[in-house]
């Protein structure tokens, strides 16, 4: 158990910034709105899994909808506890802890918000060990565990508790009503015990998070090497260094769509990349062939600083540097790329892990 | 306190045909619905609202979406009980009865499915005393009760429990739903205690369109003018007879919207009514000149027998003939014409009294 304070939260969101591969909203967003939280309501404890007694309630926190808008329709902190009570309400029961579906950009840090406020405890682990744009790709989809019963809530005090028979459902109905309460919306959802937490979220997340932003933070002030420490760290792969020459952005049906065309430098001079992002980013290609793709994770960084850049940041004239990573061994699974795969994306290419795609 | 049996059920659908303005969905489906629930869990009981205890919970049910849907894809009874028992979930609470939100079509007597299955009696009301296109279209919202907490579930098994901040809230987020769920969902809504009913419903609809199915029924057995006693009972204006020449129909954001072309026989041959329709039909113009609008009842007979025709029963070739019926007194409040009148359907003319209208 421990507590987070306001250096531990600038640290995650750089953390989560990195890991969440361009998506779950801005991060500096998400650190702005919890250290307020945590000024007005009091500081906010974390626990590891392992402090979890198995018959706890614990029910995530996020924010759904077009990271886009989310940067220009910031939550006020109240439609969360809204979401939360409503799902409580169905329940019939009192959650004891909440925590983070996905460990990326404002998503990270969101539950932060419900804790300080509601005075729960924030398990350190998250459900996805990454983010993804769809509320079915999270771990405990896959040893069957429901979305739903979900909480749903907006900024004017309207909400709804979703209670469908599959995630898919519990996805597509959400995504409705987020497109109707202005393409952003507050969610509780994956009520869990805590027996559950061992196998169907991603342990120390938090933790991981914090250590990745204090590794860039530290290199950084030691004029260090800070795009080389983190790769380094998440294990993963230089994939292309480039100036963005065009984006195309579009918001479509809740998601913010983009296609980024990077133009080389130094040793990619004369080659292009083509990212394609649903929110986060999906897929990398180089001169045409795929570099990296979902699950794995695709990271966006300034070539200059070393900070990550999200996907509604991105725009003509940064240069920035893409690395790939591998995602949770569990995404790689047949059933995790059911989920989670390209093919899941409309895209026509099996999963080849990143690792195997560039050596 | 009465029992309703096959003979109440097939007059109740016919009055009920009559008094939807051509909307609620099909009747006759209706009735075969409500008679196999009745047949399979035994007979309902129909009580006045004078029997309702103040503190009594009544729960309304209804179909909500496109009637050119409903047709095709029927309900199997099985939702209705779930959208009935989410809401009683988020309520923490048992509802003592059940009623129609409209006297209209299959709406009419959607109640009695799920009062047939749960053993509840009816409450002989309805929220119209006819049918409307929208949730906030209902007498209760003129006294500042809610259409929410109220449960949505389709065939599948999926369902929600909408809350909204108001009740066009509750229709906005509802009908998204119901475009999700096939065009055509369950929905109990408008929970109420007993002492809300006396002020906030229409006492005795289903007593009213009893008695005009039976005036149907009676008046054609004796090969009486169908038409003429129907005009008499409603009290209503004779607006034109003709042959159906055109039918353009949509099925728009959840809604079926058609625009029809009746050409003039009789004693209007050379002239042209316009009927205009969203689920329900909005206004009538006989050339150019509005004859009735809402939230004035539009009736649809057929020339010949004087049964009611649906909305989406209207084709090419019917011979029709078209009459308009004061609403409920409350719908012509500066209140209930903010809710139904023509101008909140985007027609730019004021409400006028059909018996103004048409002398």
């Amino acid at each position: 158990m421990r507590r987070i304070g306001e250096e531990e939260l600038e640290d995650i969101a750089v953390g989560a910034g990195i890991l969440g591969t361009g998506g779950g909203g801005d991060p500096y967003i998400g650190k702005l709105l919890a250290r307020e939280a945590i000024r007005a309501y009091g500081p906010v404890t974390v626990v590891d899994i392992g402090e979890v007694a198995d018959d706890a309630l614990v029910i995530p926190t996020a924010v759904m909808g077009a990271p886009t808008v989310m940067i220009e329709k910031l939550p006020s902190g109240e439609e969360i506890v809204v979401a939360f009570e409503r799902l409580q309400t169905y329940l019939g029961r009192q959650a004891t802890h909440t925590m983070s579906i996905e460990i990326g950009g404002l998503n990270s840090v969101m539950p932060f918000i419900l804790a300080a406020r509601k005075q729960l405890p924030v398990v350190d682990a998250d459900l996805m060990g990454r983010a993804f744009p769809e509320l079915q790709m999270c771990i405990p989809s896959l040893f069957g565990i429901g979305t739903s019963p979900m909480g749903i809530a907006d900024e004017k005090g309207n909400a709804s508790v979703i209670h469908a028979v599959d995630n898919l459902w519990s996805e597509r109905l959400a995504r409705s009503l987020t497109v109707d309460m202005g393409c952003a919306a507050l969610i509780s959802l994956y009520p869990m015990v805590g027996a559950q937490l061992k196998s169907c979220t991603i342990a120390g997340s938090l933790a991981r998070a914090e250590e990745l932003g204090r590794l860039v933070r530290t290199t950084r002030a030691a004029h260090g090497d800070v795009i080389g420490a983190v790769l380094d760290r998440v294990g993963g792969r230089r994939l292309f260094s480039g100036k963005v020459g065009d984006v195309e952005r579009r918001t479509v049906k809740g998601f913010a769509r983009a296609e980024v065309r990077v133009d080389g430098l130094g040793d990619d001079t004369g080659s292009t990349l083509l990212l394609s992002s649903q929110n986060e980013h999906l897929v990398a290609r180089v001169d045409g062939q795929v570099l990296a793709s979902v699950p794995d994770l695709i990271i966006v960084l300034d070539s200059e600083t070393g900070q990550p850049v999200t996907t509604e940041e991105l725009r003509y004239g940064y240069r920035i540097t893409v690395l790939g990573a591998p995602c949770d061994q569990r995404w790689r699974s047949e059933a995790g790329l059911a989920v989670t795969g390209p093919r899941y994306f409309g895209y026509d290419f099996d999963f080849v892990p990143v690792e195997e795609r560039v050596s």
